[in-house]
C-alpha cells in the first residue's frame, strides 16, 4: 500500500489554501490523485519510507473498511448506497470495557493524522485505551463513489460535516458492539478541522463521546464571529514577533515582485531568483510559492524540529527571519525571501532547484476546496497592517466562483447555524461539558478557536509559544516543560472524564 | 382557509397506527389528502368552525411561508430546491428582546397543534412572549413537491427529523434577524412527536433554543431501551384500572368478533351491533374501529372534557369503562364494547349510524407512516397480559412490509444513534440543561417518556393523572389542583432559564 507523497504533503494546505483562493483572481487548483478505494476488509498496514518524513516509520496500526451508508439524513434508495470506510486500530493497550480514543479524521489521508497524531499512542497504555483514527469520506480510500467520487456536485454533494460525524457515530457504535464493550467510554481526538470535528462530536453525539480534545479547532472563525482578517494578522504578527525587519522584508517582497516580472528580462531574473528547474509559468506561482512557505511555517512554527508538512526545524519562524535579517542589506529582497523560503522547502538540502508552479498544476479535484464552497465558507481579509498584499473579501464574488467551478453555491451562514460560534460565552456555559480546546497563539488559526473556559469543564487550554496541534504530536526529548505541562494536564482532564464515567456506572 | 377535517382528526391516531400496522397482516391505509401548498407569503387564519369541534374558533394567529432549502445535509444542486414553509406568529404580547416561544410542529397541520397548544398562549402575557408555531415539512401546506410530495421515497426521503430540525434552526434565526431581535432567548415547546423534536431540538441546537418542555414525548420508545410491550401495557393499565370487568370484556371481544365474523350470518349480526351506515367491508374494519376508540382514549384520558382528537367527557376511559359495566350481564360482549367505542365516536350523539371500514378506505400515503418506515422505528408487542389480542414484532418483516411500500427498508437504529437514549441517566445528568419532560401516566405513551429528573436543570414532571400531553392545553375552570400545579411549576422553570439568559447577557 503505497501512500502518495503528493496528496498528503498538500493536505493541510488545503485549509489555508481556501483564503487564496478567495482572495485571488487565480484559484491554484491543488494536486489530488484519488486512489481507488480498497474493498479490502483489513491489511496491516506498511506504510513506505518517504523521503520527506512524512511517514518515515511503520505505523503500529491495522486498516479496516466498514461498510458505510452514503445519506444518513434523506431516505431516496439512492441514500442506501454503502461505501467503504477506512479506519485504523491499535488493540495492544486495551482489555474489554476500558477505553475508546478516537481520531475524528479530517481532509486526508488517515494514515498522515496517525502519523502526526502520536500524543494518543503515547498515552494510550496508561488509559489502556483502544485506538481508532476514522478517515473522513470522499478522502484517502474512503471513496464513495471511488475514482469518480470528484466528479462533481451530483457525487461530491454527500461530502460535508454532519454526514462524516454521523458516518463517525454510526461506526463507533458498531465497532463497540462488535468489541462486546458497549460500556467503554470513547474519547474523541482532533486537530484542525478534525479538532472541529471532535468538538462538533461531543456537542452532537454525547451519548457517543464522553469528551472531546479538540486541538487548534477554529470553530469560531465562520460569519463575523472573529474579525476576518484575523488569520493573516495572525501569521504576519509571528513575523513581526521575531523580527521587524524580517517582517518589512516580506511585505516588501510582494510588491518587488510584481515590479521584476513585468520589467523586460523580468521572468528571467525571477527564474534565477528562484531556481527554478524547469522555468516560471507564472509570476503567481512564485507568489504562491511564497505565500505558502509564510503561511505553513507559520503554522507548525514548532518549538522542535519536526516533520509534519515539511521536515523544519525547531522554531522556524525564528529561523526564517534569521536568515532574511543576516544577509547584507545590499541583498535583494526578492533573494531574501527565497531563502526564508528555501527554508520550508528544503531544509533538507536534498533540492538543487524548485519545481515552482508545476506542482500546482495537475488538474485533480480537493475535498476541501469543496466543502470551503459549500459550508466550511471562512471568509479571509488581509489588511494594510499584514504582511501580506491586502485584500477583500465579497460572499457574492466567492459565491460566484463556487458557482462556476461547482455548479452550486455556498451556505454562508449553515455552520453558525447547525454548530453555534455566536455567543459561545453564553450559550456552553449553560451547556455542554468535557472538551478541551486547545490552542498555540504562534498558529494563525488559534484566531478562530476558543481561548478561554466557558465552564468548569469546558476549558481552554492555551499555550503562549505552541503552534497548530502541537499537543497531539509525539513526546520528544526536546519537548519544552509548557508543552510538557500541557500535555500533562490535558491527560489530567481526560482521565478526570474516565473517573467519572466509571463511577457514574456503578 | 378550508381546513380539511378528516385530515386533522387522524394526526395523532398516526402515532399510533404505527402499531397496529406492524402488528397486524392488514395495513389500513389513513386517508390523507393533500392540500397543495400555497405560496402566499403572509394571510390572516379564518379557521371554518367544523362541528367536530377540533377547530371550533378563529385562531389567533397570522400564516407566513417561509423559503426552505430541501436538504440541509447534501449539496446536490437539487438540494437547494426551495420550498414554502408554514408558520404561524402572534406578537400581540411581544417586544423586542422579549423571549420567543416556538411550537416545533408535528405530523400534521399547523393549525391543529396551535389549537391544542394553548399553554403557549396563556402563558404569553406573562413573559411578554412572541409565539410562532412551526408547521413540519411534509404536513400541512408545507409540502416541498406540492401534490407530489409523497409519490415516492424519491420525494419522500426528505421527510425526516433531521432535516425538520434544520429547517425550524433556520427559520428560528432568520425569524431572530428580521425582527431585529437577534438577541431574543428562544424557547422551545412541543408535544408527542413534537415533543420528541422540542427536547432534540435543545439538545442538537443549544445555540437556537435556551430550553423546551417536551411533553409527553416518547424519546425512548426505540430500539430496546423501553419494553417492546410498554404501549399495551399502558393501554391495558387504564382500563384494569378502572374496572377489572371493563378490562376482561374488552380482552374477550376479539374472539368474541372472530368467532361471530365467521359463522353464518355474522357479517349481518355485525352490521346490525355497529349500526353500520352501509355495510361492512370486512370484519378487520370493526376490529379497527373499536382498537382506535381504546388506544386513543387512554391518550386523551384527560380530566377535563376536550375536543382534542375528538370531542369527549372527562375521564373518558372511566365513562366507557361505566358503560361496559352499567349494561346488564346478559348483554353481549361486542354489543358491550360498541356502546363503549360508541362514546368515543359519538359523544355529541350525531350519529345515527357508523360509516366503520369507510373512512380508511381512500388510499392517501401518509407522513407518519413513512416515518415509521424509515427512522422512527419503534417497536411494540402485545403479551397475553393485555386487552388486545397478542402481537410480535420482527424487524425483517417490518422492514420487508416498508421494503415493499416505499422501496426502502427502514434503519432502526438510527434515532438512537443520533439522538441518544440508552443510557440516558448516565450521558444528560453530564451534558446539557433546561429541558422539561412533562408526562401524564394515564398517557401510554409515557412509558417511553423520561419519568425521573436527570439533573438539576433536565426535570420529568409526572402526573399521575395526566394524559397525552395533557399541559399543553389551555387552562379550564375544571382543571384539577395537580394541573394547575404542574403548570404553574413549568413557567417557573421557564422563568428561570429566561431570568438566567438575561443575567448572562449582562
Amino acid at each position: 500500500m503505497e501512500i502518495m507523497k503528493k496528496k498528503s504533503m498538500m493536505i493541510i494546505l488545503l485549509f489555508t489554501f481556501l483564503s487564496l483562493i478567495s482572495t485571488s483572481a487565480q484559484s491554484p487548483e491543488l494536486p489530488w490523485a484519488l486512489i481507488p478505494p480498497s474493498l479490502a476488509r483489513s491489511s496491516t498496514l506498511r506504510i513506505k519510507k518517504e523521503d520527506d518524513g512524512v511517514y518515515d516509520k511503520l505505523l503500529p496500526y491495522t486498516a479496516h473498511y466498514f461498510p458505510q451508508q452514503l445519506d444518513h439524513f434523506s431516505y431516496q434508495p439512492k441514500s442506501y448506497t454503502i461505501f467503504y470506510q477506512k479506519y485504523l486500530t491499535n488493540l495492544t493497550f486495551w482489555a474489554r470495557g476500558r477505553p475508546i480514543f478516537v481520531y475524528t479524521g479530517n481532509e486526508g489521508d488517515i494514515e498522515w493524522f496517525a502519523a502526526n497524531t502520536e500524543f494518543m499512542m503515547d498515552i494510550a497504555p496508561k488509559f489502556q485505551a483502544l485506538l481508532v483514527f476514522i478517515e473522513h469520506r470522499f478522502y484517502g480510500k474512503s471513496m464513495p463513489f471511488g475514482k469518480k467520487s470528484y466528479k462533481s456536485a451530483e457525487t461530491l454533494g454527500y461530502l460535508n460535516s454532519a454526514q462524516a460525524m454521523a458516518d463517525y457515530a454510526i461506526l463507533i457504535r458498531s465497532l463497540k458492539k462488535n468489541l462486546s464493550s458497549e460500556s467503554s467510554p470513547v474519547v474523541v481526538f482532533g486537530g484542525s478541522y478534525g479538532g472541529m470535528l471532535a468538538a462538533w462530536f461531543r456537542l452532537k453525539y454525547p451519548h457517543i463521546a464522553i469528551g472531546a480534545l479538540a486541538s487548534s479547532a477554529p470553530i469560531l472563525q465562520f460569519d463575523d464571529i472573529v474579525p476576518w482578517s484575523s488569520f493573516y494578522d495572525g501569521v504576519s504578527q509571528d513575523f513581526k514577533d521575531e523580527s521587524l525587519n524580517c517582517f518589512d522584508v516580506i511585505k516588501r517582497s510582494w510588491d518587488e515582485l510584481n515590479m521584476v516580472s513585468t520589467k523586460k528580462g523580468g521572468i528571467s531574473e525571477l527564474n534565477k531568483t528562484f531556481r527554478t528547474c524547469r522555468g516560471l509559468k507564472s509570476v503567481n506561482s512564485v507568489r504562491d510559492w511564497l505565500w505558502e512557505a509564510f503561511v505553513y511555517t507559520a503554522m507548525v512554527d514548532y518549538p522542535t524540529n519536526a516533520k509534519f508538512i515539511k521536515p523544519l526545524p525547531a522554531n522556524p519562524v525564528k529561523q526564517m527571519c534569521r536568515i532574511i535579517d543576516g544577509l547584507p542589506p545590499a541583498v535583494g529582497v526578492l533573494t531574501k525571501v527565497f531563502s526564508a523560503a528555501s527554508l520550508f522547502y528544503n531544509y533538507t538540502g536534498s533540492q538543487s532547484c524548485f519545481d515552482i508552479g508545476h506542482e500546482t498544476d495537475t488538474h485533480g479535484l480537493n475535498g476541501w476546496d469543496w466543502q470551503a464552497c459549500t459550508e466550511m465558507v471562512m471568509p479571509m481579509t488581509i489588511t494594510n497592517q499584514s504582511m501580506f498584499p491586502p485584500a477583500t473579501y465579497d460572499y457574492e464574488q466567492f459565491g460566484d466562483r463556487c458557482m462556476e467551478k461547482y455548479g452550486v453555491r455556498p451556505r454562508p451562514h449553515w455552520i453558525t447555524t447547525e454548530y453555534g460560534g455566536y455567543n459561545i460565552k453564553q450559550v456552553l456555559p449553560r451547556f455542554g461539558s468535557n472538551i478541551i480546546f486547545s490552542n498555540g497563539l504562534r498558529d494563525p488559526w488559534s484566531r478562530g478557536g476558543v481561548l478561554h473556559n466557558l465552564s468548569p469543564t469546558i476549558v481552554a487550554l492555551v499555550t503562549q509559544k505552541g503552534a497548530h496541534h502541537l499537543d497531539l504530536r509525539s513526546a520528544t526529548k526536546q519537548d519544552p516543560s509548557w508543552l510538557k505541562e500541557q500535555r500533562k494536564l490535558e491527560v489530567k482532564i481526560i482521565k478526570s472524564w474516565i473517573d467519572k464515567y466509571y463511577s457514574d456506572l456503578i
